[in-house]
């Protein structure tokens, strides 16, 4: 069952690497399967430098759940915010024509690997990786290694089923000013103090999202460190907002600094400088 | 249903504290109840300077799963450290007698608050708290509160049920030394780049451990700091050892250090340094 899975995937890289991507078609596929459906649609001709998530073409159907649109367990601060960065993703011309904002919500994903009668379904989460048309072979293969090791591998914020259990937050990156931000709806699941967030979750949700920052601007990286400074504990299931920027770049190293406060950014939470460096494939397999 | 709830709670607690702590039995309940069955037993009298777990007496009863004790969803490499490290908690002396070695084991629980029948249920873990007699019923206090605020909050490294998925851990303490080992299987549901460790599952155990470690020195803390620095990825699925040595205490801060390496410490994999600092229940309630 599993060398029959992996012969599947052999002949289908095979088949992508020789036809698909020869042909040119690689990311019009992607864009095709990419579109979430129901959404708002812009041609992707005209958006070549917007960097969009890699995922696996033929002969691998495509249907994941964007985890990073509203469900009924957001409470009102996280659909209020959600609202208020979605509204600016996209803008009306004069011409009435619609068109990008400087926001743009990231889709998010889990990794799931699955098998049912013999068709393959893969999505695939990096970091909530968003990658470039010159990194999505790459990422490719790192789908089809990570597939062969851990079939049932999961990406850690987004492992558990519940709506609203543990982490539910989208991210929104704008290019122009170089900033990102996460809306944050901590769930029961991730208590440390009594009432309030553990450490850690905070810390993952840092990682996270500072992470797709620094991809978003510098393509695929690896977290080199972080240094958090925990400020005030976050109530259990309150929403909080993430707020990152670029601090420089310097070769392979790019800095950013979050800062996580409530919706009104009235109270500091925690804040955090992140250093990332730029990596290929094979810095994570030699790692 | 919740009232009612709450309302034994209350009459609980005034009757705990009117009568059952002034007869000096709280201690008492605690230790029987804590007791694991099946393991090794000493005589409390004989180690009152041993920190426990706090936990609700009656009228709940209290029979919680210990999470660090061995399942079968543990690798040979866990095991092994596992048995390194269990088997120099107790001793034999010339006697004959047992008596606890340099190490401990530390219990490791959810924080499960369940009504059933109309008997309460209760354990509680706060960052693997660990408390002396005086923070018992601070702590008590803590555990009252937040199950009025989230019956249906879990430990975040204890949230998932599946044995293996996520975190798998024990701790062990040495008190003598002034330091604290952690051995830790990472499961499937951790991932973060392909077929390895999320940085922020890492952050969420260098969180766990250190503030484990400060808490059984100095008594309840609060994460203030960490700075961690990511050296090498941790592949999916492995075994890695958390060694943690208090660095100094200055007043109400205290510093931990920790550094993350493969089972026979040849490789590093991550470092960090964790500051914390002493709180009461004020500065929670007031965060």
């Amino acid at each position: 069952m599993i060398r029959t899975g992996v012969q599947q995937m052999a002949r289908g890289l095979c088949q992508i690497m020789g036809r698909e991507i020869s042909k040119g078609n690689f990311n019009t596929n992607i864009r095709q399967q990419m579109t979430p459906r129901g959404t708002f649609q812009l041609p992707w001709s005209s958006i070549n430098s917007v960097r969009t998530m890699a995922v696996l073409p033929w002969p691998f159907s495509f249907q994941p759940r964007d985890f990073s649109l509203p469900n009924l367990s957001w409470g009102s601060d996280m659909r209020r915010l959600y609202e208020h960065y979605n509204s600016q993703c996209e803008v009306e011309t004069d011409d009435g024509e619609k068109k990008w904002g400087v926001w743009r919500r990231l889709p998010s994903y889990n990794r799931s690997l699955k098998y049912a009668t013999g068709t393959g379904r893969v999505s695939f989460t990096w970091m909530e990786c968003v990658c470039t048309k010159r990194h999505a072979l790459t990422t490719y293969c790192g789908v089809y290694l990570s597939k062969i090791i851990q079939s049932k591998a999961r990406l850690f914020t987004r492992n558990i089923r519940e709506q609203g259990a543990a982490f539910e937050y989208v991210v929104f990156v704008n290019k122009q000013e170089q900033k990102c931000v996460c809306v944050f709806q901590a769930g029961h699941l991730l208590e440390g103090p009594p009432g309030h967030v553990h450490g850690g979750a905070i810390a993952t949700m840092i990682d996270t999202v500072t992470g797709t920052h620094a991809t978003y601007l510098s393509g695929p990286v690896m977290t080199a460190n972080l240094n958090i400074n925990y400020r005030s504990p976050i109530p259990l299931g309150s929403t909080v907002l993430l707020t990152c920027s670029l601090d420089k770049k310097e070769g392979r190293k790019t800095f950013v600094s979050c800062q996580v406060t409530n919706t009104d950014s009235s109270k500091l939470h925690t804040e955090a400088t992140g250093l990332f460096l730029s990596i290929t494939m094979g810095d994570l397999l030699g790692g």
